[in-house]
């Protein structure tokens, strides 16, 4: 089993239950940050499980449903209703997926999208390195002429910077009716300017994990365009000095806990 | 001419171009906080005229094409391309209409549209006096155990309130994927929780004055359903005493101007 965090993981099916259809002994599956949830509710049947208020995440949450306490990625093995499993696409990489390292990820998607993309970075140096995933310009977030000449020329921003920092300055390079969305929620409440929101009716949003259907979507289109985060595979007994770099921000872009095969080695 | 304020003007027509298509002498229009705009750009196409880069203001805005300042609704007359006046309903009292004293008009609204409508407000003073026009409920705002047991109910917010005040008790409030949107702009940014906006794809956006197209079937709508806002009507010597009242709060719910009855006196 590979973990690329607690609620990115991907294994080989080892035990099926005699109900289960979707997968067999041997399948890859990928499995987020959901294994179970009522099925039931409007937000279940909008294939939208991340809302059910009965959801069962995959570390850290409620038990699951016979009582046992769910740990993540960072164990031998997970148990998970086949609902909330995911077919690895074939010949797709183990390790190269991951919706962390959540910005070298999204240039990727939005040129596979089509779309034309702009990396905004406090740092200089991310320059080159972010040019190497396609993207098309670069703004350092600090540079107040930089950011001027840009002024009102984005169709939308994704956020995600998790440190607490301004809105104004980037929501200023939206154009009217655009979107402002985060994705890494930072610990304290950012400052909201409101009358640029009201001028150019513009919205700010956020967005977390997706349902269980937008996530195979999400997966196949990956597998389809050769989408996957760069990573830095490690061992499971380099975890905490991954997590020193990690601090430090010395990883470009994503570790990789290779569990199983450390496991098998000890 | 009547001015419930700089830019919500109602009046009688005087005179008319010779290319004046939509109107005759005699007929009765408003208008808004536009008087003219590009009517070539995207967002004129879109009858979204506000956005237009070159839109002028009833007020405080750019000079009219003929060189002319503008003074919006405090002014004997108006000049304005016969695109931005709206024909005024038949039997629609003059002094009536506004969206100012934002909050009760938009419960009398909300309440047309068929909305079940709650009034949150600091104060509770306010109970009776809302519900006379419709609303059905009524929260304090810093009631934590009201707050508290309203929790998950609102399909949307829409917030009235120019003072600078906290997002998080009223957000919280919301369902999962509803709206938060702002109508009044604060002097300062507002803090935002981005926490609660991921977790519950919540959004947070703003709206402010309708389009050309958009201001015509607001006020169709509120002739058919006989919304008017609750006014004063004073004289326009007396315009210096009603800011001091503004200020106090001191109105139920909105002044209006009576500028042209008042000239003609004088």
């Amino acid at each position: 089993m590979l973990a690329l965090d607690l609620h990115e993981i991907v294994g080989v099916v080892t035990e099926v239950g005699s109900k289960v259809q979707k997968f067999k002994v041997g399948y890859i599956v990928g499995v987020g940050c959901l294994i179970g949830s009522c099925r039931t509710c409007e937000d279940c049947a909008d294939d939208l499980e991340k809302f059910c208020p009965k959801k069962i995440t995959t570390y850290d949450g409620p038990r699951y449903y016979d009582g046992t306490l769910t740990f993540g990625g960072y164990s031998d093995h997970v148990v998970v209703d086949e609902h909330f499993a995911i077919h690895w696409p074939e010949k797709f990489p183990l390790d190269g997926v991951g919706l962390g390292g959540l910005g070298h990820v999204a240039v990727k998607f939005a040129e596979a999208f089509g779309a034309k993309v702009t990396v905004i970075s406090t740092s200089p140096s991310k320059k080159e390195a972010l040019k190497e995933f396609g993207a098309d310009s670069f703004l350092v977030s600090h540079d107040p002429e930089a950011l001027q000449a840009a002024a009102g020329t984005l169709h939308g921003i994704l956020d995600t910077v998790f440190a607490v920092h301004p809105i104004l300055p980037l929501h200023s390079l939206l154009k009217n009716h655009a979107n402002y969305i985060l994705l890494s929620p930072p610990e304290k409440s950012l400052e909201l300017p409101v009358f640029p929101l009201l001028m150019g009716r513009k919205l700010v949003a956020g967005s977390s994990i997706g349902g269980i259907k937008e996530n195979e979507k999400m997966l196949s289109f990956a597998a389809e365009h050769g989408i996957t985060a760069d990573v830095e595979v490690i061992p499971i007994d380099y975890v905490n000095t991954a997590i020193e770099r990690l601090a430090k921000n010395d990883v470009r872009y994503r570790f990789v806990n290779d569990v199983g095969n450390t496991l098998k080695a000890a």
